[in-house]
């Protein structure tokens, strides 16, 4: 018989993963983290986000080798030209992402191969909020649906805990589910 | 003399945007909106999202021509391969987007003219929450900083005003500073 240690699954590098927990547990001042965007106005609904640069682990990250474009937009409905997703799709596709990632990453920290995860997300607006005829409604979505469906190598219980540690732990689900304090400032010229 | 009457201002059809309000006004149903978003795993921390239906004014749109796909990711040093700005980044890009277009219409209804719109958005999150390395950090964003740069034809307080105005009325800001119930169905299969 022959063991084979592997060192990668689900395409998540696990030696790298237990190595940055190990690291971090060792210098607890490489978790401070600072995440950027760059937005910028086009036209109407359409406005353009750069995303390159942030800081980790007591530096400057230089390891991107170019920036993100986002282009976003409103459907003709909502007076725009679909020049990309709107905003609050944006922000369904960032919890998506964000729990999908999760569960990927929890997965492989506990030896589960995943097949296949996929989810839809459903976010339900009266848009007399955000319009503001009526304050009856908020301006946002007032619940999101998420329906995920996930296929690996370990039983329904487990493929459950992994999915419920991984929404315990989603940075994004966090964010959505209990709200961030924003401050906003503004340089004006006429 | 003569006078001009401008059905469009900062790119944005005003007869359009005042022919929304006065048609929801006389039926509220019209503001009631569902957007979606499909999501599916690729590899690591590379996952997809495919967003084009949704709901709208009593009845499915079907005016988009096509579908968005938006690729997330993570940087080297978060064990992904750079395949896509990274969730709790689409989440600032989301608020940033929707502040800006609430901006970019409240000026178009009070007939101000805006020649550049741009901000910068921070957040800093300390990973050890993300990671469940430590129980003393939140796992998303601690805070966001939006900084602001807004010019256009009017004086510096109308301008504060219509910042104020798009701050107290954007769907993605009221999202993420209070938070959405979000409820999470999960299918398996092994």
């Amino acid at each position: 018989m022959s063991t084979t240690v592997e060192t990668s699954r689900n395409g998540v590098d696990t030696v790298q993963l237990f190595g940055t927990l190990d690291a971090i547990k060792g210098d607890p001042s490489l978790a401070r983290f600072q995440f950027r965007a760059r937005n910028r106005w086009i036209d109407g609904a359409h406005n353009q986000t750069r995303i390159r640069d942030f800081y980790a682990a007591n530096q400057e990250d230089a390891s991107r080798a170019q920036e993100f474009v986002l282009d976003a937009g409103e459907p003709a409905i909502l007076l725009g030209k679909d020049t990309g997703p709107n905003p609050a799709e944006y922000l369904l596709h960032a919890l998506a992402a964000c729990l999908t990632t999760s569960l990927v990453y929890v997965a492989a920290a506990r030896g589960v191969h995943l097949t296949e995860v996929e989810s839809l997300l459903e976010g339900d607006m009266d848009v007399q909020g955000a319009l503001g005829l009526s304050d009856e409604y908020r301006n946002g979505f007032e619940r999101i649906r998420v329906s995920f469906r996930v296929e690996g190598d370990a039983p329904e219980e487990k493929l459950r805990e992994i999915v419920a540690r991984a929404e315990q732990r989603s940075a994004v689900f966090d964010m959505v589910t209990s709200g961030v304090p924003v401050t906003l400032d503004v340089a004006t010229a006429g």
